[in-house]
Parts: C-alpha cells; structure tokens; sequence
C-alpha cells in the first residue's frame, strides 16, 4: 500500500520512481563516438517505501544506481537499487524503518544500531568494484556491470572509521583512491579520517584528526602534497534529532576553516585556516598546490544553500544569498597566520556540481565544467524545484583565461551533474566529451546528451532517448574499459 | 546504434519504450480493493531494434508483456518482452533479422523458416502457464510470475495447425481454453482450424476447414453450441507480399459472411451466412445460442478501420465510415436461407475494444464494457493518434436496458482496453471491477485505474501510478489467484 505523502519530497518533480530497469541499446538521435568504452554510473535517492514521515526529505531516499554501459557505438541502460543492509530489511517488512535523514532516534526499534546508509550519493568503480557511497556509512560494494550488491566493506577489518565521504578521489600519478570519513568515530562526532586505498583495493592507511565542530563535510580537497576539508557551519547536535529537527542547521555565528592535512602526516600536522567571514560551500572543483601553497577551487555561496537544512535561528532562507559562485581560495601552509591568504571570484555564473578532467586531479589544471543556473532564462515546467534553483545550462570555464561558455537547456528542462570523459587516453587536458542527464519537466523524458566537451554551445553530438525521466540525482563517474571486470 | 525511423509507428505517441522493468509495490492513490489477488497481463508492440523498412508498422512490434501483481492491497509491476524465436535471434545479431509485418519475403536469408511470431497481441492464463499470443504464430509459453519464456507449443506435437489466435475463449462451463488458428496450413492459406484445450492443459480436437476466402481474422464468437467466425475483407495474397504492400488491404467487391461450427462438429457442418452488404468488423464483445439461434454482439464500422490496411483499390481512407458501433447480428442454424436473420445497433457510441463479465462467455449476458470514442471532447495531447482514434471514455453498456454510462478521461489522456474482475467468485453479472491503464500524452505518465464497474462515471476509486507512459498496447487479461503457480 505505497502511499507516498503529498509533501515536497514525493510530488511535482520529485515524485517517487522507484523502478529497476533494462534498455538494451538506447534509442540514438546523432551518434555516440565508437571510442567511448566504458560506463557511466550515477544515483539517485528513491525511496523504496513512503517515509515513516512525512516532512522526510530528498537525501533520504535508497539509492537507485543507473549504469549506463558504453561499448561499439551503443549505450545500454541497466537501474537497480543499491541493496544496503537498510533496503534488505525494510524489503522484508514491505515497509520503512529507519526514520528521518541522519536521526536514527526516528527508527523503529527492530533495527537499532544497524548501518543507516541509503549509498544514495556516488557510485565510484576501483579496484574492479563498484563503491557505492553515502558519506553517514562505509562503503557498499557492487559489481559495476551486473549491479549486483555485495555487502559493506571495511577493507577487510583495516578500515576502523565509520564513514566513507561520497567524494574519493582518484589520484592520477599513484592511482590511488583518496577519500576522508566525518563523524569518524560515531554520529556526531568531531572525529575524521584520511584515507587512501591502493588500485588493488588494499586500504593503505588511515590517519584520525578532529575538526573544529561537527559539520556536514560533504567533500575535500586532493592535492599532490595534502588532503584539504572545508569546514562551513552547517551543523548538527543530539539536541536537534531529540527535538526532530532536520539534522543539519546553518548556524552563521560558526566561523569557516579550510583544513591542510600533509597527505602522509599525522593530526599533529594539520593546519587551520580561517576564512575572512562565514560563508557556505560544498562541492570542491579541484586543487592543487605549489609547494606550500594551496589552491582550492570551490562554488561558494554568502549564505546557506539547503533550505531544508534550515538557520538555526529560524531565519528565512535567502534564495539570493545561496547562489553559489566559482572561487579559488588560497592558503599557504609557510604563512605565520592562520587566515585565507585570498579568495578570488573565478566566474559570474551561478554554478554549481562542478568537475574536471579528472586526469588533472589535485595537479595545476584548466579547464572546469558546471551546472549553471541562468535566472533570467524563461522557465515553462511545472511547480518549483525543490532547492529553489533550476539549472538550465551547462557551463565551462577556461581558468587560465578566465573565458566561459556554457549550454542552455530550453525553457521546459533541468540538467543534471556534468561528467567529462577524455577523447582518448592521449588526449589533452579538456579534450574529450561532457555527458549529462537533460530531464524535460513537461514531456518527462530525459536525455542523457553527449557534447563536444570544449564545444557546449554547438549542443549536443548526440541524445541517448530514455522513455521516462530521470529522478534528480546526486553525483556520477565514467570508469574506463581498463577498469572494468571481464564479463 | 539504435536509430529509429521518423516514421509514424516509431515516433510522437508511438515512441520505442523498450524497457525492461521492475517496480515493487506501486505507488497508489486511493485504494486497491484487497479482495483482488491474482495478475493482469497486457501486452504492446515494441520493437527490439529499429524495422528493417522505416514504413514498418506499430503490429509488428515485439511484445512486451506488462504484469500486474495483485496481492494484499498492494499491485507490482514486471515487464519483459516476450523471448520468440525472433526476439532472440534478433538479440544475439543485434540488429532486426525479420522484415515488414506478415511478409517473409522481406526477412534476411539467415532466418527463413523460422516462426515469425512477436507475440504481441494477448497474454492469457491457461493451465498454470501463460500463453503469449500472435495469430500469426503458435501460442508461446511464459511463466506467468517471473515472465520467463518457455518457447512455443504445439501441445505435445498434438496440434496441426500452424496458427494460434489472440483471442482464445476460456467455456466458463468446461474450463475448456477454445481457440482457433487461420493460415493454418501456411501463409495466406484459406484453411482454419478450431481447437479446445483441456483446463490440464491438453488439446482435446482440432478441426480443420476452409473459409470462403482468406482474410485477417483477428477474434471470433464462442457460444455454449458454436464456434462463430465473422469473415470480412480485410484480404491478402502473395501479389501484395511480392509488391511490398501491407499484408492486409481492404476489398469492398468481397461480401461479409459468419460461420458457425457446431463444436464438436466437422468442415461439412459449417455454414456461411451473407451479411447484406460489405462492412468491417473486428473484436468480438460476445456470443451466445439459444437453441439453433445465434446471437453474435460486435462492433461493426460501415468501411475499413485500418489505415494502415489500405482500400485495396486506393480508395481514401474515410475516418467517419471507420468509427464502429456495438451491433448484434443474428442468424439461425435452422434457417433454409444462406442470410442473416438481423442486425440491430445497440448503441450511439462509437465504441471498439468490447470486453465483458467473462463468467459469462458463451452465455446469455447483460454487461458490457468498451473503449469509448466521444469526438466533441477537447483533446490538448500532442500530435495525432495513428489510428486516427481517441479512446477517450470507458463506456458501460446494459444489454439488458440499452442504458449506457461512461467515464471521460480528460483532455490529455487516452485508455488502454479495460479488463472486468469479479468482486468474489459468487457475485452477480457485473458485480465487480474495471480495471484499465490511461495514458497522459502531455506527462508521459499511465496511471493503472480501478472502477467500481457498475459505477464507471464516478471515476476511479484507485490509481497506481506508473513512472512513465505505457506503450499503446493490444489486448490484458485477468487470472485469478486459483489459476496462478505457487511461487
């Protein structure tokens, strides 16, 4: 008896799908590049049953894994639920169990002390397997073609942190995936991890540090010398989950810190920088550095983003406050002082979900790509989103010249996460394609649209046709053929 | 590479789905009577791959079986297409191997011979197994459950006849499946056989004869005496196969006629009936005797209702003299002359897809449902409907009375054929359910309804709501949990 509330979470373009799914060779309109062999895996959140509440929101959602399998010019679609030890017993009980997003003292009492993931965030391949990651929980792994799950994995026992962040990064020059874990030491706490996990899937080593209060730490930074962790007041306390409000609230009284932590040292090397006023940012573009000094590229927005994260104070949410726009924040582990050396406007597009050609990876780099919200761009769908933003384009950045071009969708759609991936293996940086979800919110169609990544505002070279849409998702990753298990 | 045809079958309404699905539990608006445990299959045309010929059309699709999982209050949702032998020849090459509909002539070398069959016309329960059919072929077995393919039956070697049609007739008195095939002998052949198969499963006779002339024939009457066989011109032959025309052109120089079979009778017991003038007719709502008299209910049209069965002379297609209306033919076993007794139009609206209370197969009935074409309602859908039609209402009729209601499904949408459930095994003629897919052209969303039967105006007292638009399809049926294997 699903019987979904009529609450924003649930309805409008949010409205539940849930369906697992195979298209053997999507309908083409234009070509995909026969070179392209590989897959492309992205989530997103949906719910397998109603919520025990109705005021539950978006992130709570099971994850639903879409893979999109690239060989000969064909693109085949293959969408499963990610089967976290939370989806397996709520299937049992025909019914949820686990309570509101982050409260597991919301839960029914059958399922105490179990693992409150959804892996609703980001599907990463490595080491042949697929990480299914949601930043409250370890890592869930699953075969990257089949989508079958395996279980959650602490590395063989090596893992002591609780959590696994939905942001690893894949060192180009070791091959290494870097990944951090917040609340490291159990909900709430102050306590994180670094990590790295070699290409053969063996944890390497795992370094504990606190942060200066608990936060939502959704991403990090990478760069050849350091892992970088932004710290943005948006917060949470055991006095919020008893009171049954949302986990997180946004609390502009907290100062912000960009945290250096040498990737091989220890907590007594890292550093604490502090940023010149409180701001709100989440998904890192990228980083690098020169000898002591970091570069750290980060949408970032004067006020809160997430309404549903509301202000500790109940103050109204500014929709203006929470564009978010491409800045480079620099900080330099020689300086005496622990303050931001500069923080640089890199773009005046409202931006979000940025990404590169991940063969740049904490290295100097040029070029981003972006989802870009356009405001003045007239919008024909239905109801509002959710976050209050539409994002209508896809832009690009050239951050040695500063130049930006970017895509527009039409009047009746929305994008979702850009993902580059190279021409081939040669290739110079940017050179290569960008593939996106374009979902229409009056036909309910998405495409997913293939582009000449250097190329946006010529459109797509090619549409692969799905015969609905695509629920609003997180996060994506292209792994190449090399990557992959034989099948 | 899959790029479909801009053409009409694939294209605007008609576009490829192709999707292979799972949804547990669907979302629900309303409730679902938990009295109602058993499936609805139903079944569209979807081809695997892009036709061979772009003028190719919707018939010849592969089928894709969609089962409705009725059980607690709670409906699932599976759709697999049907595995013929096409479908997987076709897999494994890749691409389409069979050419345009019900011509082998344009088939590739590699597959002559082989049964052409895309099963796409009725799933039906018989026997603990599905039977997947195409009148062109023999019955495919599925399980009805998992919807895996068995393969083709031809009952043990026990059944001649080459042709298995969608319209099998379940004798609510014997249990007995009764069915007839056409082009029994081979394509384009006069000779049909009528068959009856056990409630085990086991075909009990077959009888062979020859029909005046070779024509589709989609359906036919069953009564508790007769086999009745409505013959109009809807014709073909190896000229047109040769020349690459539709299977099927219309020819008004051919008289319409029915034949009635005594059951267990034999080719020299048949008898012809001449209806006064050439007219179209296609789906059977039902038939009954009383005695040697021989009622036959059906909508019939004044000309040709398949534009893509063309005059065969290239007479203009003409939308009015398409639009059928529910009539009752009458003709006498014990008449001396070859005629037909009458023919009395029972109601105004245009109206095709007949179902009833299927209890009442064969025997004197009162009920009817149908899909409901009202031209004067607005329509705000995209494009225009292959056909020409827009089913827009689910009509009732009571035979009894010649009272009729329906229900109107708005300005956007259009319905699926509706499929009658008995509230309980011992209610009244009638007493029960409707159930029937509508389709939101402008949303791309279908919404399984449910209706009180009696009470069609009022709307539905429950909706699952699918995540996507269901492919316009042919024909469902409904199995009561008795008829089911154990899972």
């Amino acid at each position: 008896m699903a019987h979904f509330p009529n609450t924003k979470g649930f309805t409008d373009t949010l409205r539940p799908i849930r369906m697992e799914c195979d298209i053997l060779d999507l309908e083409l309109e234009g070509g995909v590049p026969t070179q392209l062999s590989g897959t492309f895996h992205r989530v997103h959140p949906d719910a397998q049953f109603p919520p025990r509440f109705e005021n539950d929101q978006f992130f709570n959602g099971d994850g639903m894994i879409t893979l999109f399998r690239f060989r000969n010019g064909k693109i085949d679609l293959k969408q499963r639920y990610a089967q976290t030890d939370k989806f397996k017993v709520e299937r049992k009980a025909g019914k949820s169990l686990f309570g509101m997003y982050r409260n597991p003292l919301t839960d029914d009492d059958s399922v105490k002390g179990m693992i409150r993931g959804t892996a609703n965030t980001t599907p990463i391949v490595h080491a042949g397997k697929l990480f299914a990651l949601k930043e409250d929980s370890p890592p869930l792994i699953m075969h990257p073609l089949t989508l079958e799950t395996e279980g959650y994995s602490n590395f063989g026992g090596r893992m002591q942190n609780q959590t696994f962040s939905g942001h690893p990064k894949i060192d180009p020059i070791t091959g290494n995936m870097c990944n951090f874990g917040y609340a490291a030491k159990g909900l709430l706490t102050r306590d994180v991890s670094y990590m790295e996990i070699s290409p053969a899937g063996e944890l390497l080593f795992e370094t504990f540090f606190e942060v200066p209060y608990y936060c939502m730490m959704h991403d990090f930074g990478l760069t050849q010398d350091y892992a970088v962790f932004h710290i943005v007041p948006c917060t949470g306390n055991w006095e919020r989950l008893k009171a049954g409000k949302p986990h997180f609230g946004f609390d502009t009284s907290l100062p912000v810190y960009l945290g250096v932590l040498p990737r091989h040292g220890t907590a007594k090397d890292i550093r604490w920088f502090k940023a010149p006023k409180t701001i709100f940012a989440s998904h890192v573009m990228n980083a690098y550095n020169e000898g002591t000094k970091i570069y750290f590229d980060i949408p970032e927005a004067e006020g809160n983003c997430f309404p549903f994260f509301p202000d500790i104070n109940d103050a109204p949410f500014d929709a203006k406050a929470a564009r978010p726009f491409l800045k480079r924040w620099v900080v330099d582990m020689a300086s005496k002082k622990d303050e931001f050396e500069s923080i640089t406007q890199l773009t005046t597009m409202i931006d979000e979900f940025p990404r590169i050609d991940e063969r740049y990876m904490g290295l100097p780099y040029r070029h981003g790509w972006m989802l870009v919200m356009d405001p003045d761009k007239p919008f024909e769908g239905p109801g509002a989103r959710a976050s209050g933003f539409r994002m209508n384009n896809i832009g690009h950045i050239d951050i040695a010249t500063g130049k930006t071009d970017a895509w527009y969708c039409g009047p009746q759609s929305i994008i979702q996460e850009p993902q580059f991936i190279p021409r081939h293996k040669g290739s110079g940086e940017g050179d290569g394609y960008i593939i996106a979800l374009v979902d229409n919110l009056v036909t309910n169609y998405s495409d997913l649209c293939i582009f000449d990544a250097l190329r946006l505002p010529e459109g797509p070279i090619g549409r692969a046709k799905l015969p609905f849409r695509m629920r609003s998702g997180l996060h994506g990753t292209w792994a190449d053929e090399s990557k992959l298990p034989k099948q």
